[in-house]
């Protein structure tokens, strides 16, 4: 049962276990420092499918069928999936499982969904509200593209700030099982808005988000950064994570640079692979690399303690278009290792 | 803590109390049949701002506020909010919530919203997750028409079967402490998808979704209609219900007609607001429902027991225009009095 550790923090005393878990990208992000870490490289980006938001939810599917299989179960095992992503109305969640029977708890956190829903998955698991429960996100760069900035067609030019939004789809299999990757603790963040409104820009956004999450956390644990082996960020690129660091010392005396890494920046080359600006983002950068890379780290025992800190930028096009700035929020999971 | 009850159900043996819960309204609403049960009443539209956006923040925000206020606490007594609406990216919930500085855990179940929030606040408080866990969602009729139907100047003719999306907002305090009006059981739906393509006919896709978690929740906890003094759907509208009723007996021989209630048929008088077609929807309908006379019915003593199902269509814009049947899901809480 989640006992409260400090004022923001769960500690999972059961530590759930992560029994299964999947990641597929498409074709840049196989080009990029983690190609080989993925379960399946979508050549094309279509996935045979008439739109990208169609391809999307094969993605999507495709991350939770395999991570299920993986954990050597069937979609019938699943008491629940907690799941999202950042089209409007969560569409390339929805319209990916929507044939899998599982009971369906919608989330949305923008990119920082794999740590929400990893953390309620776990939160559940250790709760014993079920035996076993999936998390999973997903984006894709022609669909977050149309949706939230220009027609593709149209070739505009990015600013050095944007992100390059990931295509791919991550998810995990939590259960009470014991596993070679666990998740011991999880927080749940507030929203922090420091006034940025350059959407493409979002790394700045994000990183207010991310240092108030991280410094709760450290407090509430009573822990520093030396004691984790990687403070993990879901997508602050190299903009935000900059910010982050300066932030993290300046805000609250706390130096997190030599831990620090970010998905965003893990997933693309950013100096070889210039296209991808800051570096990566969007639910499925976060998601394919913590359901690829990381976890087989800890697995094998090369990574014990990651402070997985999945940020989220909640706004909208239309939010954008009335000159709002950019709420943010970042939630935590620590996951660690046998 | 949670005990599961059949395959699908969960016993919250501790009972969760709703502490505090308050709706707030547009004018159309305030004509209806509950007009007077409201919190608050818009009269104007905007809500003195600049967007219909920014004007279902702000009811968004007050009815979290109030609720928060009638529960005899402030927001930072307050561990977290389970909240999400129908807006891309869910802005109605983040801008509007932003300020309050509460843990935030986005939800997404389109009109289902409402159920989906209470239950995860509910489960989390009967698992003593947290203490006290706030419930909450919004709508509004010119925001939601402008993003998924036509721009409101053009003045397009309505089909019968057409619902007229709710201007309103609904939250609920729950707690771990004894309260008039308690959560004793929750159910997540899995995702049901019958064809239906006709995105101004959401009754339809919607019901086969309501019959499924109706039909799993009886199953589960081995009861029957009579066992409950209502079992109130949030917005089929009148085709919708009509077609769940039929369903529920061709598909699982039960007959639910005498204690089927709907949200979008109680929020509206159909036949003397005729413009409100089959009737109202949209995640503020079942919120603004449920958070003013449903609870306050149950809080007097009126109804003891209703088992309360959002239902919410998984469709957007791009995904109709792209010819995709919508999906939908429905989640079920049982409310009972004291």
């Amino acid at each position: 049962m989640p006992v409260r550790q400090g004022r923001y923090t769960l500690l999972l005393p059961s530590m759930p276990g992560i029994s299964g878990y999947a990641a597929v990208a498409g074709k840049k992000e196989s080009e990029g420092p983690l190609g080989n870490a993925f379960d399946y490289i979508y050549e094309d980006g279509m996935a045979g499918k008439k739109s990208w938001e169609k391809a999307e939810s094969v993605l999507h599917r495709d991350a939770v069928t395999r991570a299920i299989s993986k954990a050597g179960i069937s979609p019938e095992d699943a008491d629940v999936i907690f799941a999202g992503d950042l089209l409007n109305q969560c569409t390339g969640t929805t319209f990916g499982i929507r044939e899998l029977g599982i009971p369906f708890a919608g989330v949305y956190g923008a990119c920082s969904t794999m740590a929400l829903s990893m953390a309620m998955a776990s939160v559940w698991v250790d709760g014993k509200v079920c035996n076993t429960a999936v998390a999973s996100t997903s984006s894709h760069f022609c669909s977050a593209e149309k949706q939230f900035r220009m027609p593709l067609e149209y070739g505009g030019q990015r600013t050095p700030t944007a992100q390059w939004t990931v295509t791919g789809a991550g998810a995990a299999v939590i259960t009470q099982k014991d596993c070679g990757a666990k998740i011991e603790k999880v927080i749940i963040g507030r929203i922090q808005d420091y006034g940025i409104k350059d959407p493409n820009n979002m790394g700045a956004a994000m990183a207010p988000a991310a240092c108030r999450t991280i410094a709760d956390f450290l407090t509430d644990t009573n822990t520093q950064p030396s004691d984790y082996d990687m403070i993990l960020t879901g997508d602050l690129g190299s903009v935000g994570s900059e910010l982050l660091c300066e932030l993290m010392v300046k805000q609250e005396n706390i130096d997190i640079s030599s831990v620090h890494e970010d998905c965003g920046l893990m997933i693309f080359d950013i100096v070889r692979q210039k296209d991808t600006g800051a570096g990566g983002s969007g639910c499925g950068c976060s998601g394919a690399v913590v359901c690829s890379d990381i976890l087989s780290r800890i697995e094998n025992g090369e990574l014990k303690r990651v402070l997985f800190v999945g940020t989220g930028a909640l706004m909208s096009g239309v939010s954008s278009l009335q000159s709002e700035s950019i709420p943010a929020v970042a939630h935590g999971v620590l996951l660690t290792g046998g």
